[in-house]
């Protein structure tokens, strides 16, 4: 039997590592990007583009697609998978940095860098957080149990357990009992997930099964748990909860809450701290953090797996990335009439077949082609990137 | 040698033919739909879902291009197919339409169903029209030769002669000059493209030939130039037209202006009334009209091929065709949990992997996926009428 993740190389010279996930919807290699599919679909690319890509995971938000169409609609499809056609391997957040992220939002004009805590803290209690929803106003709660109880309807192959991402700047205090709190949740998201694990997998689909046999074997699958390591900008916080996670009985581990509102320098600094305390056999996800310098920065300390929204955001601002890491804004004048590619370098279909001009009139003229031929380079980009890092590992330079 | 337009067979019982028109980009079987392009683009798809849908021929428009990025960049593109990578046959307009309709649009206000022409007429001299583009001020003139001159550098394979497209209601008055006035300017149209033969095709691209040589010998095509049948809402004027645009030295025939501001029974009566004087051996087009019912009634008085915007543009609100000739806005909530296909009797791609549940999540949610699913489906749907129209024409059924 396939175990869910085997590491094949570490290197002598860093923590850096090749390995591979395995699930049910097919194999990772690691180290690996993940673009996000906010709401079960990486804007502006057909499930056919994304594998023509060659995008080995993406990522969707909880949050989202319970506000919009709501699990059960996506369990009673088949799950995510079968819903949204995008047949790889899926990892989805519990909603909790949404959820804290939105209310932090809303009370920025009140949040004061003080001890005061009741800003965040009057909509969570110890049990979770109840909030209405942006897009029509509904109740919806979030516990450990409802968030596991989504993702299980959701139906991705990667978990996050439910989480309190700290707000920044926080005081020790508050992000300790913060931390104290997802610590709690951790222990019910995998309690939760063992009374419920014969159905841990979405129902069987009436309707879609109309609709899609040949993917009817992917409807009963494994879905793995990540626990996740918080702790805001306190080294002390950051190690214990890495032991913490590190003890518990989850086959993944995330980093949460480290691209929330601190410097790069510190970023790193709050992943260096807990390197030494990361399991040595399961996958290491980095939440929210993929820039490519920080990539290329952070494989060494053993990251395998990093989401982002950035390529694909600032693909359709015009941002168009390059292989020799150096970016582009095609909605600059110059490249009116460059009838030069895309990027030289790049094989990929875009910069097969279009000039520099057309992606400038494209986007000069909002036309949608242009964010599919942007967002398909770019992460056409990150998978060459990731391409290279598994080469240097598998050489020993990194 | 083929020759540009044959016809294969012709209906029994109405003026329905079946025939291909022959151009450097490939052939059309006709009557054959010509979705819109306008700015080198079929709004939301990339050129390889366009030749998976089966698309013949697309139309783009002059007067957009002209304003953005501008005929000279295209021209050393290569023309339009390279630059824009739609390898099919294309029709581009004279501009005409376009600037007529927003000096229109802009004097509304103004304009009397009464003998003054004053509105209309400040921006229009015999010579052709000046205007000033709503892009960025520019000033850009049209005459019939500046109209030839852009579009031997669009490069498209079938030209529209520069006409005016008499704006509704207009007395006879008016209509029987601008009607002069569009005859004067077809014949500068075919002077022009005569003095200018040799060279009448985009310069050799030194741009695009380093991204696209395989292409090269399309850069070098035959353009064929449409003559263009105006006349107002008056049968004396539509026949009068008519007869002159069939004794003209151009090889296709076009019918203009029965779209502008008329009823369908009305635009249909001005079809009716030239079809005697319609020339046996040369395609006909009908500029503007493409409505299912439209297409299904008018082949029979031998239409050839339709352009419209319809199918795209309502894709993108959400209104999506189905091959029984019903439409159904997605956004509406009733298909929020409906897992079926989006038409059952579609085997498009989109209709074989998506539900209207998912389609309707993606444009309640303003997702670009949705536009390019909802286009991608309703053009196959005319793609598919089309083929349907052609068997019956051959069963000799229509």
């Amino acid at each position: 039997m396939t175990s869910f993740f085997s590491v094949h190389q570490r290197s002598q010279k860093s923590q850096a590592r090749l390995g591979t996930i395995t699930t049910s919807h097919g194999k990772i290699q690691t180290p690996a990007f993940v673009p996000v599919g906010t709401k079960g679909t990486i804007k502006a690319l057909t499930p056919s583009l994304i594998k023509d890509i060659g995008v080995q995971v993406s990522f969707v938000n909880t949050y989202h697609l319970v506000t919009h169409p709501g699990p059960e609609i996506i369990a009673k499809a088949g799950g995510i998978h079968t819903y949204s056609k995008m047949n790889i391997p899926l990892m989805s957040d519990s909603g909790g940095f949404q959820v804290f992220s939105l209310a932090q939002n809303s009370r920025k004009a009140k949040l004061r860098a003080d001890d005061s805590e009741s800003p965040l803290v009057e909509k969570i209690s110890e049990d979770g957080v109840k909030f209405r929803s942006l897009y029509d106003g509904q109740l919806i709660e979030f516990t450990p149990e409802k968030s596991m109880e989504y993702q299980r309807q959701i139906g991705a192959d990667l978990l996050m357990a439910f989480d309190e991402c700290t707000y920044y700047p926080a005081t020790h205090e508050y992000a300790e009992k913060a931390l104290m709190r997802t610590h709690e949740w951790l222990k019910r998201c995998i309690a939760y997930k063992k009374t419920r694990h014969d159905v841990f997998c979405p129902p069987h689909p009436k309707g879609a099964q109309a609709i899609d046999k040949k993917h009817m074997s992917s409807f009963f699958h494994e879905q793995y748990l990540y626990g996740i390591i918080q702790g805001g900008t306190f080294e002390d916080l950051r190690v214990a909860s890495a032991k913490f996670i590190a003890e518990q009985d989850v086959p993944g581990v995330a980093i949460g809450g480290v691209s929330v509102g601190e410097t790069k320098e510190e970023m790193r600094e709050q992943v260096k701290w807990i390197v030494p305390y990361l399991p040595a056999d399961k996958p290491v996800h980095l939440l929210g953090v993929g820039q490519i310098d920080d990539i290329i920065d952070l494989v060494k300390y053993g990251i395998d797996t990093f989401d982002c929204v950035e390529p694909t955001r600032l693909a359709r601002m015009g941002v168009i990335y390059s292989h020799s890491n150096k970016q582009i804004d095609i909605n600059k004048s110059i490249f009116k009439a460059d009838l030069t590619r895309v990027d030289e370098k790049c094989s990929c279909y875009v910069c097969q077949n279009f000039t520099k001009s057309y992606l400038h009139h494209l986007f000069k003229q909002r036309e949608i082609l242009g964010y599919t031929l942007a967002t398909y380079h770019n992460l056409w980009v990150m998978e060459k990137l990731m391409e290279n890092i598994r080469e240097m590992i598998l050489q020993g330079k990194i």
